[in-house]
């Protein structure tokens, strides 16, 4: 492979002139300019970004951990975070978590081996002072930790009161709200929250149901929703925590015969694709993922400078009505 | 930030101990061993894989350059790259080209720049001839290119005769294939060629409707599904070269009152996560991702140690039967 010596040696020029010219430094004529990436391309001549990175101290590539890539909703996110830091001139070093603890550990140490410039976090089961030793900047989107770490959400809160006030407007009388998973702390909490609060106040029947860890590792809920609608026959209406779930409850309705939205009214979370690929469409709660990565790349290469940013950064959601209320 | 020099004088080792124990080179007893982690522990030390990389000249890090991330096939497929590159130790940095030329040719150059090991490219606007100089392991999937780099695909052909021997069989007359992006070299021509072979054979009256780039690259077809179902009424069956197409198929078919399967009968292509999510959930012909990743990151990691690998690998398909067919 050619060398910064090779592209000097071609051009007649010094290697610190050369080097000039590929870090823009100084003054260099044009000619000298053109003289140069004419060799380098005659040589195929490739700079080297591991070692200007191991003068630098960093990278300019970020890592993104998720716990799922191919859940639909981590899918869209993923492919705005890289837009967004392909704007920025940064790449993307995607890691999957499963949420498993030890994988998220682990590429946590190969964030911190690689230099990385900074961390997105969309996966939440390690804790906080895990951080505090790794020194690069870290921003989580949709999920908690404890300390002031900065944090980029949707109104979770106002999603959940959207969605009970739309439902309750249609007239139903018996709500369910299918919730994120039991024993986590999850920004589906806050959903639940706020569908609570409007529940109560309008003095709705309301129920909320926890899923379980293994239902979201493995995607698959038609066995709970299922034994739910069996269950609870005159419910009218249901609000649940994603569009994936969402999808799976039509199946399940058509299954067992209950037509939507005449006999029962469902509102999703997320506004993905899928949303829009069911039939019946999904109505659903639009979190704006594309601001949202927008957002966790700019605190991010923010923080990185060595400003102070934001510790929590809450963007606004919105009711999008389609097919199933 | 710790550094090696630190551990060496914690542990009262010299540096080149403590780097023997880190690269596991020489003989390392127990005791030694334990007492450089303890300290890396202690000093929150984290061996730089930047210096590494540069003194080996390559990264275990592998491109891979997509058209869509938030395509649910490429949501898949990146998913399983990055379980299957995990095992080898290897990392991704993931590129979404969105299928512009230009993006594609500067993540290429971005590549050769961060040193990676091989680059899995899975879009292809960019001609052979760019790959020459690069110099590192290239492994293409589903996606072909004129010279002997490694190929790994489904068998296309054998999945669009399992698409039309299914819907003849089923007693389709009138038989239609929706296919690639008329005027790009697809995979989704091989689909259509195994499709027209076995209609042919059987004397069943078919047509091959190409897609355009941009419903492509916008994934929405609904406006050309309605003009093609509109414009031929008698039609009883349809091969789509996706899922996803699939699925705004039977969004159109409830518009226009067609009912699936009794008038209609659909298979699509792929076996993804929108297949089983839409009511009904989708008849498909099954890429076996899995095994597709997992080789491709075989013979990306077997090049690159020197080993010729072969230049096509093709790995078979089946028919998964739901409940459009």
């Amino acid at each position: 492979m050619a060398t910064l010596k090779d592209v000097a040696r071609e051009t007649g020029l010094t290697v610190s002139t050369v080097s000039r010219v590929l870090n823009n430094r100084g003054y260099i004529s044009e000619q000298t300019r053109e003289n140069v990436y004419r060799a380098m391309e005659k040589l195929n001549y490739h700079p080297n970004e591991v070692a200007r990175s191991l003068s630098k101290q960093t990278t300019n590539t970020i890592g993104v951990i998720v716990p799922h890539i191919k859940h639909p909703y981590f899918a869209e996110l993923i492919s705005n975070l890289e837009s967004q830091a392909y704007l920025h001139k940064h790449k993307i070093l995607l890691f999957n978590s499963q949420e498993k603890n030890e994988k998220e550990w682990e590429y946590l140490e190969m964030c911190s081996s690689n230099r990385v410039a900074g961390i997105i976090l969309c996966s939440g089961t390690v804790g906080a002072e895990k951080f505090t030793g790794l020194n690069v900047p870290l921003v989580t989107i949709e999920c908690t930790l404890e300390n002031g770490t900065a944090a980029v959400e949707c109104d979770n809160r106002q999603g959940g009161k959207l969605a009970a006030k739309h439902l309750i407007e249609l007239g139903c009388k018996q709500l369910i709200h299918i919730s994120g998973v039991h024993g986590n702390a999850m920004p589906a909490d806050d959903r639940a929250a706020g569908f609570c609060e409007v529940c109560k106040q309008k003095g709705v029947d309301y129920k909320v149901v926890d899923t379980e860890a293994d239902q979201y590792n493995n995607l698959e809920y038609h066995e709970i929703l299922e034994r739910l609608l069996q269950e609870n026959s005159d419910t009218d209406g249901i609000f649940v925590s994603s569009d994936l779930i969402a999808a799976q409850l039509l199946q399940v309705c058509k299954k067992l015969n209950i037509s939507v939205p005449e006999k029962l009214k469902i509102v999703g979370f997320d506004d993905v694709n899928i949303a829009s690929l069911t039939t019946p469409p999904i109505t659903t709660i639009h979190q704006p993922i594309k601001e949202m990565a927008k957002m966790a790349i700019e605190l991010l290469i923010s923080a990185g400078e060595g400003n102070i940013v934001s510790s929590r950064t809450i963007l606004p959601v919105a009711l999008v009505k389609r097919e199933t209320t």
